[in-house]
């Protein structure tokens, strides 16, 4: 560990400011020293991804996944340091990080596939016309292009899967866009490990010197640089809602605007159903323990709400829950700060209106664990507390009984935007509370039926995002191969020479991938079409 | 004409404010009073809208392009009236107005022939994989949704196709969004005839009460309270930067921001490459005298810069430019208030520093026109001349004289984001400007080639849009069927019963639409594919 700057393939260390790891399940501080970035090296960064953006957004989609393949191979070729260094900085059991590495490389390979492929690009053309009266019909040809460098700060609680080489920086690069990764302070060392990684795929696939950097920082001056540069084309965040709308505030009030897609705060509702809860009531409370305790409760889609009607079946559920909430193992937070929040924020709604306790952890509670938590709310009070919607980041969820459908929609009608909803009920539920699915469905990303929120799919049909404040922008996605469409934009060439056209609009479809021509979906070569 | 604001098919006029359109070519106060809508109108508005988005969003495709065709009928039949009430309002000929009706008639069935067709809702299907280890994959299914209430701000210099029933309103109905017009106060009688128009398409097809409604405003507290409303989903805006900025800021600054879509100023750099300028020179010049004085120049992709490097050919073609422009007949221009900001904005220009006039139309300058004109400045006082750069909204270029490729290219890197850059170049000129020509492309949306940027296509491929500060946000286009994009989110079902999911993700494909299922794009029912 040498705990400096990656700046393209150039280590820096111009600055005197350190900043080290800690291992939340000892206390103990980590030996490295990382050296926080200095002004002038931010500037370097952003000039050197700048420079870098000239000659990557002009290679090749089967170059760009030589790429991302490269940097999967370099981040197992790390082997068992890096889940060791990891497992050390972020508390989490080595199985985990294992997990996490193999869901990090598939992430990887999978946008290296849809580069090979090639489609996603939205090639649109419309063939001239010349003889249209009263005017012409020009040739038209459109696709979406890369916007240029991208700042990515990096989660807290996937060290590795939304980290360093994580989901925003794999959509970034594969799109053609250079990365600046600001380092999470909790895990220095995991981010150098991987951001060498990096480089030397970039190395070895002849990628320009720039289209990957990594800075440390200590508070907030370095991010606030990156955001405010005018080379920053775009940035993306994971964390609090608080340090989101942070960036939001930055972004929008640099003289050319840029997007922050921040993946915020979410409680994750879910909809306890009659028929179904009378049919599965120990299932459904035994999965529900696992989801909510699942990592210390640390995931952007952990389920923070149960909402059903008051009814036995409700009743029932809540002392099965309470059962095997208390049987829950405590396990060790991310940080201090985390397990810290976790205990403040619990507290904080426990001792708001309405809110009675039902259970916590009986088990042995180790150093830097969180003490999983359930407790339970009217609907009524719920709609009247607003300290019971904010997220509570960890193992603690809130029952809510609502004494008829009437309150029930109410409280539905109260929720802010979120990632996930969840339905658990029979078809016959779903029927009979079409109405009330509906009123969920306007608040989420994604609509779960009979399933648990945690455990978020890398493929082409996920949305993880939501209606603020659980995203910046519902239109977009951080998990999956549609998260590339926050970086680009379409730029239309009308008569372009063919000469001058990229690959993937060229008459002859070299690419062979799907095209609009003319309005109608197609592989084939314009010539062919037309001619 | 009533003069009264058109909340759903309800005629309201509670407000004693009035404001009356003004005929500019001979400013003449125009007799309706049109009622400025109050506080309490804009609520029942929005509510209204509402409420009709909870039935108009489970439209059938099929139904809303009944619906959008219903609208171009009714358009069709208000027939000479409406073209000389918009005539009338904005000083354009009818010839003008009739065009314009044409384009609004075919965007309007253009976006119902999308629905009908209806891939473009991008549904995804990730099949489920019950046996997949260490956990089972879930079905996934993903379609763009609609995001709800949208407010459209009408332009001033399309009266038809970008004001009521134009292209913002075309692709929120579209999308599946009940739609708010404010009425543009220089057309308040047209937006009334329109607004009528689409109101009778709404009941004749069933469409709920609240889909649409429009209120005319003085001021801009009206316009304030729509962008604020907690219903309100979206924004649109097409006109002045300042106009623009200020939506944005109102939006951004809510507590639950929203996506205001503002097409604000562009000065659309023409770049005039030697070999093209050498071989064609009186032609372009003849071209682009007729393109920067086409409608008073008042197009948000009127040419204002025309660049080339100092040479004998930019001479002549500056000379040749100079006849042409004398030779111009000055023309009426939308409101007085637009004619003085040109005359203003000209003057402005033309005494910052290094610029000097070339030419200024000879012709007689009836009431209410502005005075085509054209000026010249090298390119070393463009770069550091701000004023040089500010779009004037009329029949005003400016010249840029570059001394070497160097200050060529100083001066592509100075500007700002651009809707249009046009290259006037032959293939060779292409090739040895590649450079040049590629710093201009992340200047804009669309790059066109041996044209004139002026004459939007309403196509699958067009894009109108680009880099802030010629829009605010360079990810979607206001012109076209990709227009539809800014209206919806991604939705993500997971495990739904077959019931509850949208036709558009049926097992069986009952819409027969193309759809990426397990990677591949495919027309197939999913029972076929997967067995």
């Amino acid at each position: 560990m040498h705990g400096k700057n990656i700046i393209g393939g150039t280590l820096s260390a111009q600055g005197t400011t350190t900043c080290q790891s800690i291992n939340p399940a000892t206390g103990t501080t980590l030996p490295t020293r990382f050296f926080a970035a200095t002004t002038e090296e931010v500037e370097q960064t952003m000039s050197l991804a700048a420079n870098a953006f000239i000659t990557y957004k002009q290679t090749s989609q089967d170059q760009r996944a030589d790429f991302l393949e490269a940097i999967a191979e370099e981040l197992l070729v790390l082997g068992d340091e890096l889940v060791q260094q990891a497992a050390q900085e972020s508390g989490l059991p080595q199985g985990r990080i294992e997990g996490e590495r193999g869901r990090t490389v598939n992430q990887l390979r999978l946008f290296a596939t849809l580069l090979r492929e090639g489609s996603w690009c939205e090639a649109v053309i419309e063939t001239a016309q010349p003889e249209r009266t009263p005017v012409p019909k020009p040739d038209h040809r459109t696709m979406l292009r890369p916007l240029g460098p991208v700042v990515v700060f990096t989660a807290s609680n996937f060290p590795l899967a939304f980290s360093t080489a994580g989901g925003d920086t794999a959509s970034a690069l594969a799109a053609g866009n250079p990365v600046v990764v600001k380092a999470h302070e909790a895990h220095l060392g995991t981010n150098e490990l991987v951001s060498t990684a990096i480089i030397n795929a970039a190395e070895k696939t002849n990628m320009p010197q720039g289209v990957f950097s990594s800075l440390n920082a200590q508070g907030y001056s370095v991010g606030e640089q990156l955001v405010k540069h005018p080379e920053t084309k775009a940035v993306t965040f994971t964390g609090s809602t608080r340090g989101g709308q942070a960036l939001m505030k930055i972004a929008t009030e640099r003289p050319v605007p840029i997007p922050v897609f921040a993946e915020m705060g979410s409680i994750n509702p879910v909809l306890l159903l009659p028929e179904k809860l009378n049919l599965e009531v120990k299932e459904i409370a035994q999965t529900y323990a696992a989801s909510i305790t699942l990592g210390a409760g640390q995931f952007c889609t952990n389920p923070g709400l149960l909402i059903g009607l008051d009814s036995m079946e409700l009743d029932l559920f809540t002392s099965e829950l309470k059962e095997a909430i208390e049987d829950s193992t405590p396990q060790v937070m991310l940080t201090d700060g985390i397990l810290k929040a976790y205990e403040n924020g619990k507290e904080t709604v426990l001792s708001s209106t309405g809110v009675s306790p039902i259970a916590s952890s009986q088990q042995e509670l180790p150093k830097g664990a969180g003490q999983p938590a359930i407790a339970m709310i009217s609907g009524e009070d719920f709609i009247n507390n607003t300290l019971a919607q904010e997220e509570v980041f960890g193992a603690f969820s809130l029952v809510i009984k609502c004494k008829n459908r009437l309150e029930l929609k109410l409280v539905l009608h109260a929720l802010k935007g979120q990632l996930t909803g969840t339905i658990m009920g029979t078809n016959e539920d779903v029927k009979i509370f079409e109405n009330e699915i509906d009123i969920l469905q306007e608040k989420v990303g994604r609509l779960i039926f009979n399933n648990v929120p945690t455990g978020v799919e890398v493929s082409h049909a996920m949305q993880h995002g939501g209606p603020f404040p659980a995203a910046s922008d519902s239109r977009f996605t951080s998990v999956g191969t549609a998260a590339i469409k926050r970086f680009v934009r379409p730029i239309c060439y009308q008569n372009c020479p063919e000469s001058y056209l990229p690959e993937e609009l060229k008459d002859a479809n070299p690419l062979g991938i799907w095209r609009k021509v003319d309005g109608q979906m197609s592989k084939v070569s314009i010539v062919e079409l037309v001619g």
